[in-house]
């Protein structure tokens, strides 16, 4: 209350604000209007703007003040970096708050994986709010840790900063009106959640937005656009590494304004961000095809605070928190200056990470024989075809190469072994198929990033280099490793939950391209092989899919036998 | 959760509606489209708009349907009308849904008023939501029963169906910082407050909206429209019996478009609703002046629903509750059919009234004597000067007729005594004064309902007649009354906390005008003699107001005496 109560003596005129910004053009996102006027800020919130008069003057004029970027929808652990070095890069970008899915570090480590996440993003100058990973785990054909049940969810959603119900992914479940989703939907803090519904239409959508999930970020087509705004859904346009919506879903702008549109980056690799941005690259991007500024900006900062009931967010006007960029134009987006909640971002300290969240690649003792692929049919096997820079695969059939009463790789024919093991429990389980698209001459590519359970997924030529790699990321933790004849190539350690790196940025996007690049060296022309083997596990995006349970045919939505 | 789950099969089209409407436009309040489709109901609830089997099927060509209206800010109160009574009334109007402030009843019967009235509303067709009375008493010159503290507040705040914090009336506290208020916005619910802030401007207004006020309806002007956008605030465009801003700020509408615009009514009389219509008379105006009909639909409906998170209200799209106007036309804006979830309005059952809200007039017995105004001084007196159909007042000063050592009534010179009786506890204390404007020349007027204790206020000629007509409002338990030469002219009982009626509208509206007519007879040429009479004692309206506690200098904030 005394800080309530210095604010409106700021706001009145009778206190010197902390600061005062003048001569610069404020956006008023409810209005649309660039206002006149000092932005006066006392105690991280903004007091008003008019003219004021501060502890501390900055004069700058020419120059543009925007709210700072809301990311609607995101998952931390894509960027692969830990979040006080996710906050070192999106900050100066001008991304001041993110909506996160914790779903990636929630399959490894359950509810205690949110509750430290959440913990550690508390001091942060980047404001994380959290949405309870609804789809833990996505299907039962994966096998994370634990599941997430709807009491782990209650308690979650109890939790401050948990704002809602992250995205529900099983969509046909939703549809269907499967008990086990309904009851997720029907939890007391569950009336907030957002959707996950590619390609759904017509009654279907009906059904899924009946079930009161009011935004899609799976959207990539303008008559999905238009039949999700009609539905009553937010669509919330997202440019991820992997999925990039932004230009296809623009003219909705056009037709019904930026009304219900917000943006989300779902999934950006620490190079994307690196070399092109983040919000502000879709601001960047939908200005240049022809949207205004002011509605660019509007989608970037009061829309998805507005979707997420964010009420101090998004906006400059009294009361609300001071997340101030300083933009030098309207073209570029690139902010000369951030103010989080009234200052300059200070240097942001290092997070400690414990040990309990750096162990978790438990595998069984393993052999090369349990790569080995029993094979005694005389017919076709069903091999995952790979499609570059799409998660969706193809559902291919071809002979495998034979010896004796084993199927192996044949690279000559760009079919190789693929596996996902168990890696939470050392269970031993595995999964094996072919895959074609990696075009391995020889070695192993492995990775503890593998959506959804993020169990280890190796592809390769020889069952040796396999094995070596995936003892690799048990011995290191986790992370993403290219062996061949036996020695480790290239490496990228991610010790934390298998996922994240406690390492710079630098760092990070170095050891990454150093797997690329190996990954080349031994014939792999995929734009982004790790990207594209982390969704192959992914049991719940078409066709065809292998997890530690064996391949899935997701259309059908069943396990498969690898013979036909 | 078995009616979600069938709401599902409905949506998607593999069990029959339990109503679908055919062949009418369907209004999109997303995308202010108007659909083809037919609108299917399961539940209550819009399950989908598209290709539908129902159980009962309505063709309904050339006919547009639209969302319920919602009224933004109202008290229940200012209908005279017993709440059921009231919802048979709006709802074949198409208001579906109000937010009602109940502060009336809280001065009159305290939190105990509040539950009650909130429990009777329960059952109604009409969806009835409270905001907590946050200024019982309007300022500490009045004298309700009892004021509503923080505690209060708390315990409104956690009941079901009170969705936040009522109009902040003390605006003059809020901007100072007052702790008293600050304590109020700092209670765990108050994160949703309306605002109540009559020409604050500038910096002033920066501390208001800084306070986390987000809306206000007692905007008047373009000017201050614009100031209130920008400083985040929603504007509640009122219509109200005594109060008409809807031509005056309509051009927001042209300058901004209708995002952040809600319509509301604030108090209307019974009359007023009878013959003109509530939220849909509005529309029809909007309409009329030039707005589009797509535009004042959204200021009707889903903008209020909005403003106040009811997010199953105020747009037809699957999972909203199914409250449909059907219209004939889109200039009348008188529907032809209102369903209420899903259904035609059935008959309302009556309420049933407890006793302990019809005792609520206790008055100390009094004397003629009680009303003798002492007058010693020669200079002039303090006059309460009436501007018709304002609830303003001018602060007047005038030489009283004088009989020995008392101050009289002049109906001569229009200078009637004016007399405001505490009526909550019986502690006979009375202020006194005089008021120009009535025109009465004999007899006298009475009421209980006087904004916003609801103390007995009486204008008078003669001091018998004033007493006589307090007296008659102590023996019926409350309401309006008309007496001359100590005979009852004319009354409108309204025993329930007297403030509402049991009778029916007819019955209302006709004693209502019987008053009317009998102030006529006595000389009274004021447009709504009572309408006035009842803001007489509102402390925080100015300029020159009169409680049980004296005259009021509203500007000042103080209390002042009658002579000079």
């Amino acid at each position: 209350m005394p800080e309530l109560k210095r604010r409106l003596a700021v706001a009145r005129g009778d206190e010197p604000a902390d600061l005062v910004i003048r001569g610069a053009k404020v956006f008023s996102v409810f209005t649309r209007e660039w206002l006149d006027g000092d932005l006066a800020v006392a105690d991280g919130h903004i007091a008003g703007i008019g003219d004021y008069e501060g502890d501390e003057v900055l004069e700058l004029s020419g120059r543009y003040l925007v709210p700072g970027f809301v990311d609607a929808h995101m998952h931390l652990e894509s960027s692969k970096l830990l979040v006080d070095e996710f906050a070192r890069l999106v900050l100066p970008l001008g991304t001041t708050a993110v909506v996160a899915d914790p779903h990636e570090i929630a399959n490894v480590l359950g509810t205690d994986g949110v509750h430290w996440l959440a913990d550690l993003c508390a001091d942060l100058p980047l404001d994380v709010f959290f949405m309870a990973s609804s789809c833990v785990p996505a299907s039962h054909f994966e096998s994370p840790r634990r599941p997430l049940l709807p009491g782990d969810l209650e308690g979650l959603l109890n939790r401050r900063r948990v704002i809602g119900l992250a995205e529900m992914m099983n969509f046909p479940g939703v549809v269907s009106g499967a008990e086990s989703e309904l009851a997720k939907l029907a939890l007391p803090g569950a009336t907030h959640v957002d959707g996950h519904a590619p390609s759904v239409l017509g009654k279907a959508l009906n059904a899924y937005a009946a079930a009161g999930i009011r935004s899609d970020h799976e959207v990539s087509t303008i008559d999905e656009g238009r039949e999700r705004l009609r539905a009553g859904m937010w669509v919330l346009i997202r440019e991820a590494s992997g999925a990039r919506n932004l230009h296809a879903l623009l003219p909705l702008v056009d037709e019904f304004g930026p009304h219900r549109l917000a943006f989300c980056t779902d999934d950006r690799e620490p190079e994307h961000i690196a070399e092109d941005g983040h919000i502000n690259s879709m601001v960047r991007d939908a200005v240049a095809a022809g949207v205004s500024p002011e509605d660019a900006l509007v989608m970037a900062s009061f829309n998805p605070a507005q979707w997420h009931g964010l009420r101090d967010f998004g906006a400059l006007a009294p009361g609300y928190q001071a997340d101030v960029l300083v933009l030098p134009d309207l073209e570029r987006f690139v902010p000369e200056l951030v103010l989080k909640a009234g200052r300059p971002v200070a240097e942001i300290p290092r997070l400690e990470v414990p040990e309990w969240v750096r162990h978790t690649v438990r595998i069984r003792p393993l052999a090369t024989n349990d790569f080995a692929v029993p094979w005694e049919g005389d017919g076709g096997a069903r091999v995952i075809g790979v499609i570059p820079d799409q998660i969706v695969t193809e559902s291919l059939v071809d002979e495998p190469l034979v010896d004796g009463a084993r199927a192996l790789s044949d690279p000559a024919r760009d079919l190789l072994k693929i596996a996902v093991v168990e890696r939470h429990l050392g269970t031993g389980r595995i999964g094996l198929g072919f895959v074609r698209g990696f075009g391995l001459r020889s070695g192993a590519l492995a990775s503890t990033v593998a959506h959804d359970a993020h169990n280890v997924v190796v592809v390769g030529v020889k069952d040796d280099d396999m094995l070596r790699a995936v003892r690799r990321l048990a011995d290191t933790g986790g992370g993403v490793v290219v062996v061949d004849g036996g020695i480790v190539k290239a490496e990228l350690k991610l010790p934390i939950a298998g996922l994240l790196s406690d390492a710079s940025l630098d760092e990070v996007i170095t050891a990454s391209q150093g797997c690329v690049d190996a990954a080349r060296q031994l014939g792999c022309e995929l734009p982004s092989p790790f990207q594209t083997m982390a969704f192959l596990a992914l049991s719940v995006i078409p066709s065809l899919k292998i997890t530690d349970r064996g391949l899935v045919d997701v259309d059908r939505f069943e396990l498969v036998p690898l013979g036909l």
